[in-house]
């Protein structure tokens, strides 16, 4: 891969320090950060490989979209009127039709989500679905990095449960790729949908064994906490950490109702870690929104997802940022009660640390991989301010990603994709696409 | 100007039924529509001297800011921890600079606020501020369409009051531009600041003798309602109601804390109208937000605005459709309550409305101005769904905008403005930036 420099940019390196140096730089060699700085450190073009001049961008680490289900781009704009996170919301516009899906859909529809986000900034995501082996085959061919939690619905089926914990375990042992870039956890869907406790105890049982994060939903529907009361007499948080969940690295998604004792659980355990999905959250017309300020005071890791884009119904997460900025002020009756600057860390290094990759990813520092973005704040919708960070947050869009690097690889070249064209990603999945609601379509005819 | 055809585009009319034309057309001649069709009646390109092929894009009605402060892109990133919808949090970080403001930083300010609108596909905005003329003469060189609300604030000064109608009466008389583009109105900045009753009805006066519109600011923070209690015993919707505000035209921004009397105050007025700003009501932390469900019910207009650039930060009106639906989402407790076919209205044909604009623009239909926007949704963040306005609203972004026209000219062409460069406007405002923050420093020095 050789080395690399960009150089003249107004670099956020998201240290621990939130360093911001203008007119900075960033070098990788091999695709590992070899140096960031001031204007006036920065090294010879000379002496490498690839120079690129990026006065009037900011350079930052590249987004980590902490919760989403990528396969889903296929239900975009088919739950208008519905809440996804209630149950009967979920089943009307994503259940019923998904029991259509077969394997062969997957990988097309995941290229587009993987184009989508590479194309706005996002080098890392969370995902969490069924079909977790196409998932990951769609992704080492985009390029991304993601967790793919392998997704467990038992449905009330005990064999079922059996053999999606065996296949479960062959993914954990099988997908880790050799670049690293794919990560295989575990998907229990939820406690509350229908996993029974003896195959939630078996899920731990597997993710210590093979020492990987469970990412689950939680607290995100009228339905949660009523039914782990009727099944366990408190709320899921409560009821998981009784049944181990804590004990090693979990991560939650959505938690709009939490209790303070919710957040203790979250506050005391090792790795715990939630991701707070702001438009999908508010989409869905629920009262609860995720407590993110109490929580980062009891000091638990809060990153930012998209959930799917039929909740939500798209990947930037610059805007991300700006709407969980905006709910916030709303819920703590304050103006930015969450400064921009964190808002920033929630997107990078928090999502790393949430998926157990802080040492990895999330900002830049020097020998961590090179997954950085350049965003091009030339354009109209930025002008001068003192603030970097709000320019960035509340004026930004995910449209004017212009570079993406991934472990030093560049994906995203002046706005265009590398390893294969948005084109013929589109062109196929809109085939897919077609496929798919034709098939969802003859099996109501039959229903 | 002659004849144009743009074709082969998704046009969204938002006419009175709606009507989406899939591969459809709109013509116009000489700055009027002169047709709007589906496919199958798409006029000969050759009968046009331009033609425009819009396969995979929107075509619609220009969008409508039905609230802003244009000339305040200067405070952008000024704000942050402030709450500008209290007197506090506005003071200390607009009023105070505010002060160092004069009358050749309008200008620049202004023209990169058009520009930003432009290319995010505004065609008319609503502004209320001080120096008007200036402000005038700024949209008059972008060849945008403005309703222009000359602000009085009387801050206790009796004299300045007398003095300040003086020059809002001539400015009535004289800055209706002849291509009428630009419409004076009147805009006290609200009850509760600072005007006396002689001169709010000193200002009704003026207002109905000039046939324009009285635009204000109500019900937006905590010492609103408190203020008015205390002057007239009322809310200020009812207050208003009897110093005759709600006989004539009357646009009121932001609402945020309004009772069921104020709502039926506004059902009664013959032309009254509301600007429901969702971003920059959030971001202020306040627990209100605007009723726009009851509002509907009720057969009020409500239009959507990005209100100034410090409080929300950016002009994207696809972004204020979004955050719009987002929050009524959460304010009514059930998912999507109010469509986003509704909410392209809103941004629309909603705004020409409240503006007294909507026999001249807001929708595709022959006869009227053409303010036309195409949105390119061939790019990333797109896909396939049979819900177009959906698409729009969730999916898209203001950056997509390729084409503008208003009254026929075209202002932007492939992303870019065709009066004037980005570039130098931004130069420009540049200087005027530093200039402007220079004085306040020294300003500060002094106190």
């Amino acid at each position: 891969m050789g080395s690399t420099l960009l150089c003249n940019a107004t670099v956020l390196t998201v240290d621990s320090g939130n360093a911001v140096y203008s007119g900075g730089w960033v070098s990788f060699v091999d695709g590992r950060i070899t140096g960031v700085g001031a204007a006036e450190t920065c090294p010879r073009g000379a002496d490498f490989d690839q120079v690129h001049d990026l006065a009037g961008h900011i350079v930052m680490p590249g987004l980590v979209n902490a919760h989403t289900h990528s396969a889903m781009i296929l239900f975009r704009g088919r739950s208008e009127g519905q809440s996804l996170l209630t149950m009967e919301g979920w089943y009307n516009s994503i259940r019923e039709p998904e029991l259509s899906l077969v394997s062969s859909d997957i990988g097309p529809a995941v290229a587009l989500s993987c184009a989508e986000m590479a194309l706005s900034g996002t080098t890392t995501f969370c995902d969490q679905y069924f079909f977790a082996e196409e998932i990951a085959a769609a992704v080492k061919d985009a390029g991304l990095r993601a967790v793919i939690a392998y997704g467990i619905v038992q449905l009330g089926d005990k064999e079922r449960g059996e053999e999606e914990l065996a296949k479960a375990t062959d993914f954990l042992r099988q997908q880790r790729s050799a670049d690293g870039r794919v990560i295989p956890w575990f998907g229990p869907h939820a406690p509350y949908v229908d996993n029974t406790e003896d195959l939630l105890l078996a899920e731990v049982a597997v993710a210590n064994e093979f020492g990987v994060g469970l990412h689950l939903h939680m607290a995100c529907g009228p339905e949660d906490n009523e039914e782990t009361e009727r099944r366990y007499g408190t709320t899921a948080a409560v009821a998981l950490e009784k049944l181990g969940f804590f004990n090693g690295r979990i991560h939650a998604a959505h938690c709009l109702d939490l209790s303070p004792e919710d957040i203790a659980v979250f506050a005391r355990a090792p790795h715990a870690s939630i991701s707070h999905n702001a438009t999908a959250g508010l989409r869905s017309g629920r009262e609860g929104i995720c407590p993110v300020v109490d929580l980062k005071a009891a000091g638990v890791t809060v990153a930012l997802g998209t959930d799917n884009v039929a909740a939500n119904n798209g990947y930037d997460m610059i805007n991300e940022m700006r709407v969980a900025g905006l709910v916030a002020s709303h819920r703590e009756r304050t103006a930015q009660p969450i400064s921009s600057a964190e808002l920033v860390r929630m997107a990078t290094i928090e999502g790393a640390k949430a998926l157990g990759l802080a040492s990895e990813i999330g900002s830049l520092e020097v020998g961590k991989a090179a997954d950085i973005i350049a965003i091009d704040i030339s354009g109209a919708g930025y002008s001068e301010t003192p603030d970097i960070e709000t320019l960035l947050v509340y004026s930004g869009s995910g449209r004017d990603v212009r570079h993406v690097f991934v472990a030093g690889e560049q994906l995203v070249q002046d706005r265009q994709l590398l390893r294969r064209p948005l084109s013929e990603i589109r062109a196929e999945y809109s085939n897919t696409y077609r496929d798919f609601w034709d098939r969802v379509a003859a099996a109501r005819k039959v229903a």
